[in-house]
Formats: C-alpha cells, sequence, structure tokens
C-alpha cells in the first residue's frame, strides 16, 4: 500500500508535468499559474488512495486525479472573480494579475484541458467516469449558486446551508473517491460506499472550518480569526445563532449583523454571544456526527483495515487541524 | 437522404426537449434562455448531414450534435461577456439579463451541459468524439485569446487574422462535420476530408461576414453597414488596406482609424479608401478560393454526388447569403 505522503510526492511530480499548450501564452499562463499556487493535493490524493484498497498499481487513476485537481482549481479560478477576490494563497488571483477576460478565458480552457485528463480513465470505466465527472461538475456550479443567492438573503437554515456546502466542496471529495474506487477495480457497493465518505467528510470538514475561523488559533490557522464574523458570513455558526438568540441577544446579533465591514469589537461581542448561545458545541457535534458517519462509511468498505489506514490517516489529519 | 430542412426540424424539436435540472433557478434559466434564442443550428446540422452521407440513420448523432450546439452557445454565452456586448440576437445578453456572476457560473454549467451530451456519443466512438471535442474546445479559447490580443495591437498580418478565425470559429464547423462522419460509419480518410471541407468553409465563411459588413444590403444585412470600420474592427479588409495603402491614402486611413467611436462620414471614407485600393477583390478572391478548397475536399468524400447534395446546398447558402 502507499503512503499519503508516497501519494503527495507522486501527485507533486505529476502536477508539474501536467502538458499545456505553450500558444497562446495569454492563454495558458494563467493555468500554470494556478496549477503552481501549490496546496495539499488532497482531492487527487483521495483518488489514489481509494484506487489503491483494490489495487496494487494506481497508474491508471493518475490522469484522472490530475483531471479532478485541475477541475478544482478551475472551480477557485472562476469563484475568485464572482468573489472578487483578490489573493489566492497569498499570491495575486489571476483576474489582478492579468485581468477579468484573461480569468474567464484561461478558466474554460482549464475546464476542458481537466476534461482531457479525465478522458484519459481506462476505457472500460470511460463512460461512468465521465458521467460521474460532469454530473459532480454541475453539482459544485449548482452549490456556487446556492452560495452566491445566500449572500443576498437574510435567512438561510441549517439544512440549506448543508445542502449548498454539499454540492460546492463535498460532492467533488466524494466523486474523486468513487472514481478512484471504480478504476481500481471495486465493486458499485464499495465504490458508493467510499463516495459516501467523502461526502460525510465535505461536510464535517466545512463545518471543522467553520469553528476554526472562531475559535482556532490565529498563530497557527493562517488566516485572521473572525474573518467570517467580520463580513457575516453565513457559516453554521451564525445560522444557530440567529435560530436560538431571543431577546437582548436577537436584539444584539442584528444590530451587529447591520453591517458587513469590520468594526471594532465585533468579533469579540459575537464570539461572546455565541458562546452564550451555545452554538460552538452544537457546531461541533453536528461536525462530530458527519465525522462518524464518514467513519462507518469507510468501515463497511470490504477490503481489509490495514489496507483503510492512510485514508483514515487523511481523514483525522483534516478533522484534527488547526488551519 | 433527409434535406436540410427536415434536419433542421429535427434539430428545432431536439433542442425544445433538452433537458436540464430545474434547481436552482438562477443557474439553470441562463442556459435555457440562451438556447433560446434560435439561430440557424447550423453546427448540429452539419453533424447530422456527414452522418447521413454514411448512415440511413443519424439518431446516434443526434445528442453530439446538440452537444456542439450548446457548446457553440456556451462560447457566445462567455464572449458576451469578454466583450460587455449589451444585446444578443434582439435580446439582452445573460449579464445584462441577469448578472456577470450568474453569466460565468451559468456559462461553466453550459459547457459541462454539452459535455454530456457529448458522452452519449455511441460508445465505440466515445474515445475519439470526446478527444475531438476537448481539442476543439481548446483551439475556441485560443481563438477567441488571439482575437482579444489583436484587439490590442495595431499591426496583425493577414496570416495571424485567419489563424484566428480558424481556431475561433472554422474548427468547430469542421469538427462538427469529422463527428457526425464518424458516427455515420465513415472511414479516416473521408472523416479528413469533411474536417478540411469545414475548415475552408469557416474560413470563406467569416470573409464573407468581412465583406457584408462593408459591402452588403442594409435592408437585408441585419445590421447596419459599416460596423466593423466605426469601430476599426481587424478585418481581412482592414488588414488588406493597411498593407496596401501609401502616402496621402496611408495617412487618411491612419488617421480615420485614430478614433474607434462613430464619426461623420468614417464609413463613407473607408469605404473609399478600400475601393481604391482594390481590397474587396482581394478578400472576395481569398473567400473563393476557401469556398473552392472547400468544394474539392467535399468532392473527395467517398460517396456517390447525390448524398453530399444537401451539404452542398448548405455550403452555398452560407456563401451567398445577402446577411
Amino acid at each position: 500500500m502507499k503512503t499519503l505522503e508516497e501519494i503527495q510526492a507522486l501527485l507533486a511530480r505529476a502536477v508539474e508535468q501536467v502538458e499545456l499548450e505553450r500558444e497562446p501564452q495569454g492563454l495558458y499562463a494563467p493555468v500554470r499559474y494556478t496549477l503552481s499556487l501549490g496546496g495539499k493535493r488532497v482531492r487527487p490524493a483521495l483518488v489514489l488512495l481509494a484506487c489503491n484498497l483494490f489495487a496494487d498499481d494506481v497508474t491508471p487513476a493518475v490522469a484522472p486525479a490530475l483531471g479532478l485537481e485541475i477541475f478544482h482549481n478551475f472551480t477557485l479560478l472562476h469563484d475568485d472573480i464572482m468573489d472578487k477576490a483578490d489573493v489566492r494563497r497569498g499570491h495575486p488571483t489571476v483576474h489582478r494579475k492579468w485581468d477579468e477576460k484573461t480569468a474567464i478565458l484561461s478558466g474554460d480552457a482549464m475546464q476542458m484541458v481537466a476534461c482531457r485528463y479525465m478522458c484519459q480513465a481506462p476505457a472500460h470505466d470511460l463512460p461512468r467516469v465521465l458521467d460521474a465527472f460532469t454530473r459532480m461538475a454541475l453539482e459544485i456550479c449548482e452549490g456556487q449558486q446556492y452560495d452566491m443567492e445566500f449572500e443576498r438573503r437574510t435567512e438561510v437554515t441549517a439544512e440549506e446551508y448543508l445542502e449548498m456546502i454539499r454540492l460546492k466542496t463535498a460532492v467533488l471529495l466524494a466523486t474523486a473517491l468513487r472514481i478512484g474506487a471504480w478504476i481500481g477495480g471495486a465493486g458499485d457497493g464499495d465504490a458508493d460506499r467510499l463516495y459516501d465518505f467523502g461526502i460525510n467528510l465535505g461536510l464535517a470538514f466545512q463545518l471543522k472550518d467553520d469553528l476554526l475561523d472562531v475559535y482556532g488559533d490565529e498563530r497557527t490557522f493562517g488566516k485572521k480569526i473572525g474573518g467570517d464574523i467580520s463580513c457575516n458570513k453565513k457559516t453554521y455558526l451564525l445560522i444557530q445563532a440567529r435560530r436560538l438568540a431571543t431577546g437582548d441577544d436577537a436584539a444584539e446579533l442584528a444590530r451587529w449583523l447591520a453591517t458587513d465591514v469590520p468594526s471594532h469589537g465585533k468579533i469579540e461581542a459575537v464570539t461572546a454571544l455565541y458562546d452564550r448561545l451555545g452554538v460552538r458545541r452544537i457546531c461541533e457535534d453536528k461536525m462530530e456526527q458527519y465525522y462518524r458517519q464518514a467513519v462507518a462509511s469507510l468501515d463497511n468498505v470490504s477490503v481489509s483495515d490495514d489496507k483503510k489506514q492512510e485514508l483514515r490517516k487523511l481523514a483525522g489529519k483534516l478533522m484534527l487541524r488547526n488551519e
């Protein structure tokens, strides 16, 4: 069995060797730039780890794994335009480094490069791999659409939020696992269980993200604490707080939410409200529920426990991280 | 053999039956809107006409034909954002009717819907159909990139212009024909000949476009005469005029090109310059050269002449049109 570290090293080399046309520079340089921004390459790692549960040779899964990583980075490129973000991983976003037209077009090209890599899946797997990939791609668009719509709404329920997260971020993790499993030779049952593992892991991961933003350690978090609070981001914590706050708490929360720009004392005050309302525990409980469901799905995959160690390790790292 | 009219009727019904998800409305409504804007559905017609050269039953080619039409409309959607166009076929563009974020995201979804339709190609054709489709998609991005770069440059050669047109518009026509041929059972030689027919037809078609803008009949053209001249669009006519103008003509042309907003007398003056320099004839000769090459490629396709009638008819219509 390959370790997570071996797989990440393999993927780092593979990403460097991604072949892109040279001309026109203006089209492909932003694609290269985006891929070079790094990242932990979690999604392609999930493809290879899932494949490795069922097959010693993960080589047939490398191209589709790269395809999913390229696709993921394409979504970040276009999301940054839509969110008007200036910085990604400490570097200027593509529309800032180049311009918006370039970012739109290079993103479009990147989505097709991703497709070309998916198309290198083994021929007998191709129809279902492409079906899963394109379906996932549409679900991610749906999630992003809901995310954008929620920004404009005052009331968003916890169910709506979790569904948006499922579509926007979890289905990619889940599809990565399912595709890797198929290529490794898994039966449908195991592939489905790995998909469910991915969905639950993705939901737990986002809830962890919501918690870290408020309760993380700024020295390790990598981002300023309370960024979500400052801009009124509708996280699970905020949604639960709005649901539970009554009387003076509700009035105070509404006052802080009246503006979405940083203001003195807002982060401390809203965090204190969260503490009073107990939403940290509600969020942690929900996160642990999804994590347990993820672990249960993985437990039911019909390969020996020792083979599942690297996936368990990766899931644990995602859950126990401080940044 | 099906007639062009039968094929266009079949396609009109097929486009209406394109199944899209309902939710979220905000994502899929712009996709439906874009497809509903109409058009002559030339590209999917080419798929079915090419298929019909080799097979009586064109049904297996319908889904890929729709995929190419959906893809074409996706490129228009994103191009309109990049060009900041307000109107498409007499209707507001998607970013005007909704907003830019929606236009980017719905376009992304539309590109994936197109992929899903391409993936319905017959299984034995799937690898090469997808290879051709994704390669074409990247070439179209490359052509659009060159088009955007040329706007910012003063000097563009005729060769550069024609290569940009080949990528931006001709390869889609060519790929439509090639894919249709493959699905119909054509050998590689005939499929390649049909591809060449499409490339040459596409180049001739764009040169016709350039001519119509200046020399068309405004009553039938559907657009104001001289729009390209007003905004200094680097058409084949302008490129040849810049190459050939000397002395006073060169000075006069440079004066008119100093501004890209409509100005009194510009269209008449530049048209007169074109007449003096003989660029209309140069453009018509080039167009006819490509058209002859197209016809020659089609002649070499190894099916009987009577089967090629509808394709010849369509090519002729594209060349003899007044709008």
